[in-house]
């Protein structure tokens, strides 16, 4: 792959800067901190500003009012990190749509259906009936089973699962490791034996879905598991049978989410919270780290439960007393009647 | 592969219900609500009791009481769960037996022994003396290692991972991601330094064990790592080297077991749970969600640690009091005992 | 592969024991209850002191006070833990480096480069310019990206994943399903929509770091994720963009570390901890399992947060409690003040 490369002039366009005369050239991205002459950098939080009279970037985006601040030259745009994430899409590594190709170590199913530019790795399998849209990429060792259908677009990584019956839009991201449409956890006890209740959904995701590492989404019951568009989950997310998540959601790593749980559009769910199955949470949610949801959250809000980091030894005092906080309470609560008892009709 | 396919009739003695004179057709399995005229469904919680009568199903799955509210026809069972979950077996995607193959991409050790009708994906790799029973499945780009022994009937979905020494019983269900045997986490601290212990033991599952997506097993550290018959594991647990598991437990997603902890026969722990190393847990524990297990659980009955959730600022709050709860609980006390100096010997 | 033997007299030497003269062959390491005669056992802590008059052991590593006490050979070393450490490299699978082969079934670019005794597995996949020092071990379908550099007998077992541009030292092992250098998750909000931010940082590993199965590293979004010299991670554990790992810091199972914290070195971080973004945390800290840390810990010591395990209906009234907590407080300095204000001036 060629490395890109752009004057700044090219850079404030593709980026809707203020236009700049300039033909340096900017070959990368970088922190204020980090970057070198051939670098962009940006400036989006007034806690870096400090650092912007010394960096050495080529280029810095920057807010207007920061512009007479930038030692080499300014790129004046409405919100920095917006235009850094633009950023970011010109210089990341891409294959050319060119050198499209499906790998001759790839094992394509004769019945599966191929668009154009379609780029499959080395010992990929795609199942039967399976339908890749246009532009797609699958990497290598990634396996598809049969009747899934990939928009256009979408990038599976190197050693994703698909199993049968998957299906997502286009402009997805699936990386590394993501299992989706394994079984979801159904069993039925008889007898003290647990008896396989087998999936028979499957599993739907919108377009511009990011699916991380190692993240498995488990095939639904009988209906199918639901992601909604633009939603976008972090590395080691369960996500069980039959839950749904609703439009442009996102979700941190090592989240878990119980069987046939709603959660609304909009929500961020920080990292590794569990939720309970069979729960509703609200559109526009915050749940905050590690937190417990038992219940449905029916009106948006910031949700939290744990308790806080201290000494092991404070801790150790402290939770033992939480064993006791019912009893507390009561104790507290015997002692203010024995207070109202005693200063009833009593001169204060 | 033909979709399955069945009267009602065949349908009530396949699932032991009484049996019903109807040639009508059913090839799938819907809920009360989803369901169409040609699909099966079950009622088998009160909860769902009104949808009955609205329900389009073909056949619904009912007790006896029921009988009579079903609009089309009622297969009248003792348990409709557990009936509903005989009838997923029947509509499941499955190979058929007599189109089993080892896919010539596949990598099979010459010293590795194959019972009949085996299948074998493309681009698995099956390693050195490893033992594979009559009717196993193996997905696409899984790898077996040497020294496996896969018992009857036992289906690995694709990219599974069984290092060296792993064995396992009939009729288990791995799923992708799913690595088996890796190191258990064994160091000895040499003068601040990491010194590997290499792990010698094996690994052991027993017959019907079910390991989910994403889900590790350590292998034992001189002893073998032990998961029992009809243990079913969930997506993305943690099993840690010379864990043992007894029968028929069910252990819900993301739950992490640390070393030489044994747990008993059916229990069932919930998901996102910790269990500290060395623990002993009782046969017929049932611990609920995101519970820290520190201390050994030497008679059954249900457990849990945590706060719930409540609004952020109210729980920031609490959670700032909790760090003095014990110097809460003294101030409590010596108001207690403040009250009782000043009310001995004085009438109430 | 031959299983290895030594005599007693070979261990004491390659164990650095007191010399003995014994001819007694050993064939592997067992615990002091479980291990034969053609066993090595060890005694490392007092708890197990009763068991070494019984044992079997071939040869029982002790320090020189329990001496005595063995039935069998008596091996006295300093620190026998360090020494059965030691031992279990000795005893392992381990593949002969005369039998270093690429597979015919791999597929290793032309632009790759490859050292001596470099051992790739089937269906294995190694992308452009990556560079493979000698008596590297690749397993069967191990992906590795572009512009990786694996240091000297570095071992990567089956089906991992490396994305491009991941580096690492040499005598590493990284267990399968572990996946290196995917996307952090990085995304501007755009009125609603989240906007990628293609991460185009890297990630460096430094020497002999052990990363566990199912474990993910992601990428820098600009500069590099970077963990140091003898770093050991478990299972399961999710380390964002930008996190820095100090040197022979030790992460068990399952805890996730938020984009760009730095952890120092010596650290021993329990499982299932979850560690916020943007943090700092000390040289030699020690985290308890499961403890949420979301704040900086500038000073050494040991830190846990949570609430320790009990019968859920105990478990309920308190947490129930745990909601009114600052309420509870606020009432107990109430009282508080109503006994000061009722005893000012009075006899005891």
């Amino acid at each position: 792959m060629a490395k890109p490369r752009f004057t700044v002039s090219e850079l404030a366009t593709l980026l809707g800067a203020e236009s700049v005369a300039s033909d340096h050239l900017i070959e990368g991205i970088g922190t204020l901190q980090s970057a070198s002459s051939v670098e962009l950098a940006f400036l989006h939080s007034g806690r870096y500003q400090q650092q912007l009279a010394a960096s050495q970037a080529g280029a810095v985006l920057v807010r207007s009012e920061h512009r007479d601040e930038v030692a080499t030259i300014a790129l004046v745009v409405a919100d920095p990190y917006i235009a850094y994430a633009q950023a970011t899409a010109l210089f990341r590594d891409q294959p050319a749509a060119d050198r499209a190709m499906v790998s001759p170590l790839a094992c394509v199913s004769e019945s599966a259906v191929l668009g154009e530019n379609v780029t499959i790795g080395p010992h990929a399998v795609i199942g039967d009936q399976s339908v890749i849209a246009a532009g797609v990429i699958i990497g290598a060792n990634t396996v598809i089973g049969d009747d899934c259908v990939i928009g256009e677009n979408t990038h599976l990584a190197a050693n994703v699962t698909l199993y049968n019956q998957v299906s997502m839009g286009s402009g997805c991201v699936i990386h590394s490791g993501a299992v989706i449409g394994a079984d979801g956890f159904g069993f039925a006890n008889k007898q003290g034996e647990w008896l396989k209740i087998y999936q028979l959904g499957g599993v739907q995701l919108g377009n511009r879905v990011e699916v991380g590492a190692n993240t498995t989404i488990d095939r639904g019951a009988l209906d199918d598991t639901v992601v909604g568009n633009g939603v976008i989950l972090d590395n080691q997310i369960q996500v069980a049978h039959n839950v749904k998540i609703g439009d442009n959601t996102a979700i941190a790593a090592c989240t878990a989410i119980a069987g046939s749980t709603q959660i609304g559009k909009n929500c961020t769910i920080a990292g590794a919270c569990a939720i309970a199955g069979h729960l509703t949470i609200a559109d526009g949610t915050h749940v905050t780290g590690m937190t417990m949801i038992s219940k449905s959250i029916l009106r948006a809000g910031a949700f939290s439960s744990g308790t806080v980091m201290e000494p092991h030894q404070q801790w150790k005092r402290n939770a033992v007393r939480f064993r006791h906080l019912d009893e507390l309470s009561r104790r507290v609560k015997s002692l203010e009647q024995f207070v109202k008892q005693h200063t009833e009709g009593q001169p204060e």
